[in-house]
């Protein structure tokens, strides 16, 4: 039975029955609206519909009139899925089947103070299925919108892995002009939601001079400033706060206080139009992040060489440990031409293997210092580079060599440890 | 040549000449102060020692003698290695090649006044080299020094796994006695070493009320105070800074204020005596704990259970994710009869898998969610429970049951995130 998006329909699966508006979902998923105000989603194929009807829509829905001011802006809003994208139109009520500049200016009227939209959906899925080709073809897609004409671009995209996307772009993209990722924690129908709060701070950040990929989410758990953070730098650091997102080992870019939007910067960044548009798409995916713990099995080093692993990042203890009984397996890889690059699953801090014999015994097998990246970044960079250079003692360099923010000088001195 | 340690020592490494005083050091390692004042540390068999003086003793590490006070707690300490260790007796320039109470309080004098102690070198090790035996092995050293008579055991352990560590014991020991893991960032020669202040701070909390295994090192970047972790709740979270460990999902337990070492109690803890003296020890080796990110191949759970793992903990994304493309690997651990548990990668906040379609495939395919525990945490759990439970489904019950403070009830309002 095909029903349509804001019908009522009462639906079984697994012997329960669920009674709600149906709102426009992941494609392999119904998302229904239950009276008691939340939200579920429910795999299509394991749904029995029972019965269903086509309800009033809210009045604005057919009447909404989309303006474009000559003297904004233009932006463009590729959309991903997740909690942000599959919601955003639900705050007036009106419930739509596509994610038009409309539908979304329906949904947070306040927009079209800020910039004229076009909006396309890229993907619509839970950002944990991300996939890495997924990377490249947006990276594709934003490039194209640029070079179009696109004067911001904004992602919409699930929070599991917004970081990791984000550090995937600016790899791949090098921007004259914003491309701000937003999520959203909570969804647009629970009362603490931040859903409306971020697409305006990052609406904002999309016609600002920050030409980077960052990420702009809500900064504290209040309504009153979301941050942005560099998209190479950022990481999800909490499960379910709306303030989860964290720049690790810099401050962020600048904050966006609400409601006036008035963004404040207090980091140095790359300027609108400072650097000309480029891609750089690709990526290689034999690459694998391994977190070192004791009694972690050096095997799983080898199980990685026998399936012609091209990189390998270790999350290793402290300033950038593993157990000496791992140092053969690191050898072999190494041996085989495999580029090792050691992080710190502290994730606050610096790389140092010179300190203590652990580390120096590293840096001889030729382990590389992933500096002060992130385990997650290093994986992305280091699928990057090998997608990119031939010789491995560059790939080498590069990888200690700071590209697009992914290294900074010091971290001595962090607001947000 | 055997040299002893305080001599002057002229040696060569890799063609590079050093000269210094041999400090007390790993056993596989001389540990040279140089002139420079920085310590570095060399494996054995790759020095030449080229000539070597012994130099004048300080004098004190000859005077010291060490008062026994009838009124005060019987303390034990037990050294496992890392920074705090091979260097707690620099301080008065005495160089001593065993590690005695005596030699402890010669370097710390301020000890005196908050106990007596006695001393056991346990292990020498690098913590990155701590491996599941070594636990087991030092549960029972400290079950045995309680038993006989010890009223708080001090830990002195590398930063690299000291979590690792307390989650272990907190597992295998049951205590009526504060159990106190301590390391330092900074070596003593430093002269910002948190040598001594968290040594007394962990004496002092040795002495105190509070009868659970607890962390204790820096709180701030002053010398001001330190701050009591539960040993399951802690985490090393900066590579370098001295207040790198932080309380994760909880607020720490207390804090000890600098010089004047006063305990202030903030949350509720097992009291000295409540708890009835008990050793569990034994752990499961065969449990991974593997982190998922996009790109992540599922294959890497059949290697584990191809090799007979008998649990395997995720650190997935969000509330607990992983790519729907690890949802037959995970199936197949499953129906192997492996136990699996989801953790965050965000580390911060609870593992809710009710939420999303994602989370509910992964609980219909028998993942067990692992709360607000840390994924090392749930590891640790994991290993001692496969090891004393038949019944998988009392396993199953079990990890997601609070036994010693590893699962707390809510986490909405924590100060430290």
């Amino acid at each position: 039975m095909k029903i349509e998006e804001g019908s009522w329909v009462r639906l079984e699966r697994g012997g329960k029955i669920y009674e709600g508006t149906l709102l426009p979902g992941a494609t392999d998923h119904l998302v229904i609206k239950l009276s008691n105000g939340y939200n579920i989603g429910l795999k299509k194929d394991r749904v029995k519909i029972l019965e269903s009807r086509e309800v009033e829509k809210a009045e604005n829905a057919q009447q909404y009139e989309y303006h474009r001011d000559s003297s904004l802006p233009n932006l463009v809003i590729l959309s991903t899925g997740g909690t942000i994208a599959c919601r955003v139109d639900y705050r007036t009520g009106a419930v739509t089947s596509q994610f038009t500049a409309s539908e979304i200016l329906q949904a947070i009227p306040e927009l079209e103070k800020i910039a004229n939209f076009d909006a396309e959906v890229v993907y619509n899925i839970l950002s944990e299925n991300m996939q890495v080709s997924y990377w490249i073809e947006l990276a594709r897609r934003v490039y194209e919108k640029i070079k179009d004409g696109a004067e911001g671009i904004i992602i919409t995209h699930g929070t599991d892995t917004l970081g990791f996307t984000a550090a995937a772009l600016a790899f791949m993209v090098r921007t004259p002009v914003p491309i701000v990722l937003v999520g959203s924690q909570r969804s647009a129908d629970r009362p603490s939601s931040d859903n409306v709060m971020n697409a305006l701070a990052a609406a904002k950040v999309a016609t600002s001079d920050i030409a980077e990929v960052v990420c702009v989410m809500h900064g504290s758990t209040s309504d009153d400033l979301c941050l942005i953070h560099r998209g190479v730098k950022v990481r999800k650091m909490h499960t379910s706060r709306r303030d989860a997102f964290r720049s690790i080992n810099v401050n962020p870019i600048g904050k966006v206080s609400y409601p006036d939007l008035k963004i404040e910067i207090e980091e140095s960044h790359t300027k609108r139009g400072e650097v000309a548009l480029a891609l750089y798409d690709g990526l290689e995916e034999r690459v694998a992040l391994v977190k070192f713990y004791p009694g972690a099995d050096p095997e799983i080093l080898d199980f990685y060489r026998e399936r012609g692993y091209r990189g390998v990042v270790i999350e290793g203890t402290g300033l950038g440990h593993t157990s000496s009984t791992w140092f053969d397996a690191i050898g072999h890889l190494i041996d085989a031409g495999v580029i090792v690059v050691m992080t710190s699953q502290c994730l606050y801090g610096r790389v140092c293997d010179r300190v203590y014999d652990t580390g120096r015994d590293l840096l001889k097998l030729g382990v590389i210092e992933g500096e002060d990246m992130l385990p997650e970044v290093a994986l992305i960079k280091l699928m990057w580079l090998l997608n990119r250079e031939k010789d491995p003692d560059k790939i080498k360099d590069m990888m200690k060599t700071n590209i697009v923010g992914e290294i900074t000088d010091s971290t001595d001195v962090i607001g947000g440890f």
